[in-house]
């Protein structure tokens, strides 16, 4: 089975739901129980490895865990990726391949954590070189820490980093509605860390800005197309703009496997639709997800709700990208591309490690 | 006594709040149960007239009620105009001022109404030759509509009149967090229109600028600086930024007593801060406003939040400044003055009327 933190729960209490099979798994990413990028392919690896072990049907698994969600890329990348070790084991039989799949998981999950220092390092290197010195104030948006990683995180990683550094002044928390993550998720591992931070209704960052406020926006993404436009939480891309307009540096910070070379533009990436009710109900007195929990209706019984899950923030309007193979900026194809390429030569040089042991 | 419809009540149910003397009343208008530029001036001058009625010290009550929240400057407005009434009445005896000031308040609330009306026409006019035709997609923020005003409103009485005349396609509210004026109050009033509309979170609006889906911006005001600076609520400055990036009119609809002329720039406009757990805690059960309702927790116990309850558009930013005395646009120093001189000129006519007859 696979245990998770159930993040709809939090802050109020920290909650396991364990997922015993892989309708269960999917169930609970589309909820946004388990919910970022980078541990969203770590949990379609464990799902994939999870069939394997009970002799599920591995390739549908793969298939149904990797379309559970449309926008992140690391999602089917983790599932396709334990299937094929799967697959490439199953001459030795199923309980040797599923052995297999499951040391392929665990691999994916440890190079998560070891990327996520990896970002670490990188962003803490650019912001010195972007921000003159003194205490930071960094804006972000969503959650991208510890919960959604193997490790740290992706931007967070980089705040926290920052942090220890004793170079952190604020961190700025949007509340990333309709579902919170910011003041729920974010604020918790903010509070947990000790860090000085303020969380803010998503429209009071252009009072931020306009005061003087912000240093530097530090996000995720869940998707960064070949020519550097990166999807991401809904409201990333209004907070983009301000940054533009204010000459503030704009930084993403994701693993290279949120990179999908096979979507040329930001045009081509999926933005997933959610349902109505997230924006139309507030949250339940148990917390939980929004609309789920019985809250109270915030907008009139039948209300229309225009509720995309991400946005779209196109290159010229990213300072950096910030990977786990190094920093692109400024953001252009031609940058995005060696990232990938950075990436395979060390993909290819640990398989050629891993078969000369 | 004053009678308010309860604002925190909605769209949950149609409570009225009866106010017997002004501390009650200065109390229903710091919880923002009565909210709203106009319907400020109005309540403020009920107010004072409320006073004189029941023989308390009038100059203290228009003093109470004047600094009942500092940014919208419509209150001390309406509660200065009723107190100049019963002053200039008071050697006729307590109980003939008291009439006057009554006289005084009603004709303020009656002016409101008729303010809107001429701001839906100016702004029809407005938008006829900034948007080529075709049904219009309006985006607005806050609430700006009968709730606000003796009338339909400011903005959204603007909307009202596209939407009578068949030229409306779609309304997106935002949803104003922290207090949800939008979905709340606004759907409320496009529901009971029978408008097409759409509430979204407030950071989604970055997408659909991005996807070409909005024609114009309509925004009421709290206060217009000299300089044609605008103060409103919190998020408005972000769409702002959004309109020009995309470049979509972006128009500010506000009866002309709304300007303060001795509020030179932007910079001198004092924003109301509010208190941190209209973020940190959602809505109640029951409704009524955050954080009052024992609603769950959003953010950790003791999250600090910035709280604005507005922030300030500079002018360029600002395609429209449409009143009730016309229409500044591009929007200039020179532009306000004139709106504001054209007022005075109205004001001193009717005065001079009013002693012929």
């Amino acid at each position: 089975m696979v245990v998770l933190l159930d993040q709809t729960r939090l802050p109020v209490e920290e909650a396991e739901l364990v997922c015993a099979d892989v309708p269960a798994l999917v169930a609970a990413i589309r909820s946004l129980a388990v919910r970022g990028a980078p541990v969203l392919g770590v949990a379609g690896g464990y799902g994939v490895a999870l069939a394997a072990a009970r002799r599920f049907d591995v390739a549908e698994a793969a298939e149904q865990l990797a379309h559970a969600r449309p926008t992140a890329v690391n999602l089917a990348y983790g599932a396709r990726r334990v299937e094929a070790a799967y697959r490439e084991a199953a001459g030795g039989g199923a309980a040797h391949a599923a052995a297999r799949a499951l040391a392929a998981a665990r691999e994916l999950h440890r190079e998560d954590a070891e990327a996520s220092a990896r970002m670490a390092g990188h962003g803490r290197e650019l912001l010195a070189g972007l921000v003159p010195g003194g205490g930071l104030r960094i804006l972000t948006h969503c959650n991208t820490g510890r919960l959604v990683s193997g490790g740290e995180g992706t931007a967070l990683a980089v705040v926290k980093a920052v942090h220890r550094a004793g170079e952190l002044r604020r961190l700025w928390v949007g509340e990333t509605r309709p579902l919170l993550q910011g003041s729920r998720l974010t604020a918790y591992e903010a509070a947990e860390a000790g860090m000085a931070y303020s969380v803010l209704a998503d429209g009071a960052a252009g009072s931020l800005f306009a005061a003087g406020e912000v240093d530097a926006v530090l996000v995720g993404a869940d998707r960064i197309a070949a020519d550097g436009s990166v999807a991401n939480k809904v409201g990333t891309y209004p907070l983009a703009v301000l940054a533009g307009h204010h000459g503030v540096p704009f930084v993403v910070v994701a693993p290279v496997t949120t990179i999908d070379p096979d979507t040329e533009t930001g045009s081509g990436i999926e933005v997933e639709q959610r349902a109505a009710h997230e924006v139309t109900v507030g949250p339940g007195p148990g917390s939980g997800p929004a609309g789920a929990g019985g809250g109270p209706a915030l907008a009139p019984v039948g209300a229309h709700a225009y509720n995309p899950a991400f946005d779209v923030t196109p290159s010229a309007l990213v300072t950096a990208v910030v990977t786990d193979e190094g920093t692109a900026s400024p953001v252009t194809a031609a940058g995005i591309a060696e990232l990938c390429s950075t990436s395979r030569k060390r993909a290819s040089r640990s398989a050629n490690g891993m078969m000369k042991a």
